[in-house]
């Protein structure tokens, strides 16, 4: 793996019920196009409102594929 | 929207089962006073543990409401 | 001054020109009612954008005033 | 304890002898109107100079307070 | 409590399902050998993929207990 | 909104007059291809000199759009 | 001393009467078991309250130590 | 270049009129003495009030310069 | 240069060798395609190990260059 | 005020007894030859041990004062 | 892997030579008693001095291990 | 050593080969005219390009060095 190089880059997803399902979201609509997938860091979690209610949890993700130059 | 002032609280929600519980609470409370909240930032989350057993997760959020002065 | 409490809050101003009147609408509006406001600390900046144009500059400061109890 | 949720306000206390009366300033002015402050975290600490001598001691501090709305 | 000492670890739990179960399988491991346990941070947020899916959440944790030496 | 995902790039933006001129030139560059562009984060301000004089003010900026992938 | 290797450990003591004798009772603690304590790093000062007193400062230190294996 | 040695030193200037002139004002002010400034970094904005106006925008920069000894 | 648009990309480059070598196979790849590069931030440094040998270096490099759109 | 330049030092005070008297051994010997200091933050805490036990404590303080030039 | 627990602990390896040579040095020891060893984080860097020349490069490493309890 | 002062400076160490040998320029540098120089911190590493290669390691670092006055 020593030579290997890899891109980090940053989604946001989003779910109605918890942010293991918005990670879940940004990271399984990426790996449709992206090889490799293996980490993602969470870099910030918050949620939105509406009228008093929660509708949505989001999660900030840092994700790292090969670099194909 | 564009000359408004907005006030930021920090808050801290408890739930014994999860920590969108836990924020949920806290925004759910904030709510029946303070109108058009509409984004809210996690900024730390924590548990609290009794006899080695997980009792509550805590989760702090940042709130920003229209500030009416 | 020594023995002194003061009290920190959150505010976020706009405005559609600047970031200094962003800060500025922020603590002009807070100085109708707090007395003896002297150091803003600036906390966070942005700006948004409808249809691909600035709308609103937004600035974050930390106010701190007289905390009388 | 679960299902509660808690304020955090933001006080900076002075005094001319010591961090430690500082924080303490500020803690129990706030404890006057504020019930079941638990713990204090210090998020800054500086101080005041004229004419080249020390006259305050500051200790900014985050307190936690049941939120009752 | 005024004299004791504490010693604080960071544990990584690991969970097929959430993050509050990686925390609660990092806490109640640690639980077995460590006594009087109160409060755990988490200090970050990952998950690890294989083939696209999220097979992984883990959280890592802060905790204190007494140091007794 | 709920189940969707955004992608967050950063750019900088340079201008001979103002961080919010250089900034409104990353956004408006980045308009030109990206849809739904609604929030931008600054993350740093600097400056160019040449022969002790600005010559750019330069701001970094955090735009999050949507990614259809 | 270069080829040594150091261990890291993180301690929280605490005293009634303030940060410095707080430091101090984690330090001296340690150094029953651990030689070769040279430099405590402060990473965290915090305070708890009952009744709206101040009962214990708390400091918490980064201590290193030569690691013997 | 690449045997040259840079110091960094931080300055605070001050506007009635904005950050860019307060950053403005203290790198004209250092080039007076300071060669071959190419950039700052801004690290904090502030701004002093009197009497609820604002009365001066002042920006902290990091500037490097030749260290020639 | 005062009216550009750059984009920042983050890449981590690894090496059997060194952190040197990391950042320039990074760097030297994404050079094959990207014009213009002229400073890449370090924002993190690690290595990997394989039965407690140290198997690669890795540094994660910020490039910024020319954003055209 | 407004048109000012400041400078800010770091400086690192020492004391067998208290942060305090760190503090105020660094301030003071500056205080010597820089004129109108008026606040010091503190940037780091930590101490010195010698046979297990405290030699001092160690307070690295942010000094701002008028930069002649 | 997924139910499993890690702990991370500290460690400061040193080296006359280079970083990659202390963190080496680190690990390698770790790697006599602490099995499954894979990823290192480098924390902090730094050197010894000593009459004006360099004496030893110093990195501070996270690493972590599975936690057999 | 207990009522010492000691003042921090930043310098940046470039080279062509390593950030070793860019911190040891930076170091070597100021041990000409600063005395009893112990330990440097490195605060930020990054390298500079030129048609695609890398001509120069640049290593910021903090030198602490006695203050008397």
């Amino acid at each position: 793996m020593t030579e290997s190089v890899y891109k980090i880059i940053e989604l946001v997803g989003t779910s109605a019920s918890s942010w293991e399902e918005a990670a879940k979201n940004a990271i399984e609509t990426a790996s449709k196009t992206l090889k490799d997938l293996r980490i993602a860091e969470i870099t910030k979690l918050d949620l939105r409102m509406e009228n008093g209610k929660v509708v949505a949890y989001r999660a900030r993700v840092n994700l790292s594929f090969k670099y194909e130059k």
